[in-house]
């Protein structure tokens, strides 16, 4: 599964969701960034609006569940409230939305989470449409190449909730189905740019070449040395290097690392943060090259909304299962929302843990239970009108 | 200058190649491989043939003198002799060949010297033609593309002869301004590929994490290390690393490095093979993943032809200067050739020794020199028929 950001792939999966929607008979909105809504007010303008959603990009050579389930489960969930709505009678006393956000995964822009960054104002709108990809093609271009630039956004929802797969082994180890995600890491992520002087591998003597891979490659190194003295608390990587000329036989003039470190605790990842500096401007004087730090991106650990965590665990108790209490790594759109409202992701089983591969799995069962979960907690909200309480994401302990 | 081998740029630099020889009066053939001759065989079938020429392909983002001055002054130089020829009434006894050879950078496809070692027999054509570029055409492909394949080649010559930019500083910090490389540096390149596993750079553990572009770095600083402990004898580098997905939050599943060697004694260059495969096989432990040794190309050092040597000696003599010898550490088409006729590389100066860079350059005086001493010894074959003594390289003391 290949479906990067505004690409046509996901242009084709947006129109589909587009469809999907207007054949629910939810109204589609998609605002500036291209974040598509799908809004069903049916409880009328003062009702309380609750969103589910997640993302329908992916990672190149990803997985067909991580953010997809999470957009479907929305789907399926809404239609079955809509259905068993008019079969019993109900006067729902709750508006739905379902969400798709814009470049969740940060694969071909970045940074990741951009969508749900730019609704929670977390990123100026012109800031994410000059974001460029590998080609050089900016967010703006791709959004009007797919046609599917929009201007409106519902508001702030008074709840957000997002089905996930959960991408580690934890319930499948532990012989269970539903978690919820209730603290989130913390992540840094470094774009770090060496700079050195293009030149011939062959005739140009050792002593005189400023080699830019080379410092990235001391770099890579002493970022897994971080983490590895720091226990498991900080996960450390480079993903992606950016490397020019890129020939056989020409000493690289710049290398482009992408850093990430990421920490449950604001200490631990401060302070890698100190050390990876430190490491940054060492591994150029090692290797005789000049250095800039082209962004720095930080996102703070935190902690979901205990009331959303209370709701989901009664409502898995429903269902006959216990809810697993987990943290999440990776960022979500839920990590985004959690700033301005009450938010959670609930996850289901990754077989094997496996995440951001081909192989990537959930079992079909995993996938119905996790939108009856999903679903369960729509009900509950459509049934009895509650607001979820406005305490917004503390920090992690 | 970004002329790939077999790019557009390529083509369009073979087409002006093509018309001078024929407005010139010299026939052109191209072979299989779309190594370019224009042959003036005017002084009949049984006297000796002297070839001159280089390669018109660059590296990208790469310099305006690495290579076509070589094609440019082989041009000069028998337009030149042509003209004197008429002018004095010179029944000419000896043939002339331009030749543009395909590939010679190694850029584009690889290995470098491609379309020289398929002249000289050492690479067999389909192996060739099967190489492919970093989209993974192939070069029978781009030669379709182009339009440029051929099949005829004219006869391995008596001599070969290629003038070239030095590409270091010797001749610059000697204040001197003709060189001719009489011995060249043996190369040994390796692709190493590292073979890991897809996986989120979040929430997978880091001891569960199989990071190929980790064991790269690994390899990288260790291939540093070894020039090293090896003194100025060995030159080492890795100009190219393919990282697959190469996503910023994903754990990278595959890295293949250009790793080369380079040293002018056989046996330094043998020992440094060894101690690299051992750090390969080291590396991919270290980091938990496996290796494959994708290629490995050997091109033995040896020595230029001596008389050809002594004749460029007394050729600069007549021109008033001084030729220094040296080593040449880069690839040259004349090494290729070296295996079967006698050949030289003429050297002019490179200013701060720059090559492979934008920057690189050579003064209009330096290159007309450098000119003159090439269609001097051209000259010489005409007026005497002398056939150079068919002593193949040696090997380097």
């Amino acid at each position: 599964m290949t479906r990067l950001a505004l690409s046509r792939e996901d242009a084709a999966a947006r129109d589909w969701l587009k469809s999907w929607c207007r054949h629910t008979g939810l109204r589609v909105e998609v605002d500036q960034i291209g974040n598509v809504f799908g809004i069903l007010d049916w409880a009328g303008g003062d009702a309380p609006t609750i969103m589910a959603g997640s993302h329908l990009d992916s990672q190149p050579n990803g997985g067909r569940f991580d953010g997809a389930l999470g957009v479907i489960a929305a789907c399926a969930a809404v239609e079955a409230i809509k259905r068993k709505s008019v079969e019993i009678g109900l006067q729902p006393k709750c508006n739905l939305v379902v969400a798709n956000w814009t470049n969740e995964e940060g694969a071909r822009f970045q940074p990741s989470l951009l969508g749900s960054g730019v609704y929670t104002g977390a990123l100026p709108i012109d800031f994410a449409l000059d974001r460029k990809d590998g080609d050089g093609i900016s967010v703006r271009q791709a959004l009007r190449e797919i046609g599917t630039c929009g201007e409106a956004a519902p508001a702030v929802p008074d709840a957000y909730l997002e089905l996930h797969i959960e991408g580690s082994s934890f319930l499948e180890n532990a012989g269970k189905r539903l978690a919820a995600f209730t603290r989130y890491w913390g992540a840094t992520k470094l774009r770090v740019a060496y700079l050195g002087q293009q030149a011939h591998t062959g005739p140009t003597p050792m002593a005189e070449r400023r080699d830019a891979l080379l410092a990235a490659a001391y770099l890579i190194a002493e970022l897994k040395g971080l983490a590895d003295r720091a226990g498991t608390d900080l996960h450390t990587s480079v993903g992606r290097l950016e490397i020019s000329p890129n020939s056989p036989n020409v000493v690289p003039a710049e290398a482009v690392l992408f850093a990430e470190l990421r920490s449950v605790s604001p200490e631990i990842l401060e302070r890698a943060e100190g050390d990876l500096n430190g490491k940054i401007a060492e591994c150029a004087r090692r290797a005789g090259v000049e250095f800039e730090i082209r962004s720095t991106d930080r996102r703070k650990a935190g902690r979901m909304d205990a009331g959303l965590v209370g709701l989901a665990e009664r409502t898995a108790g429903e269902l006959g299962h216990d809810l697993m209490h987990l943290d999440t790594i990776a960022g979500h759109d839920a990590v985004s929302m959690a700033a301005v409202c009450p938010s959670i992701v609930l996850a289901v089983p990754s077989v094997g843990g496996v995440i951001h591969h081909p192989s990537e799995f959930t079992t079909p069962d995993d996938c119905v239970l996790g939108t009856e979960l999903l679903a369960g907690m729509l009900w509950h909200f459509c049934v009895t009108g509650e607001v979820p309480s406005r305490r917004l994401s503390g920090t992690a302990a």
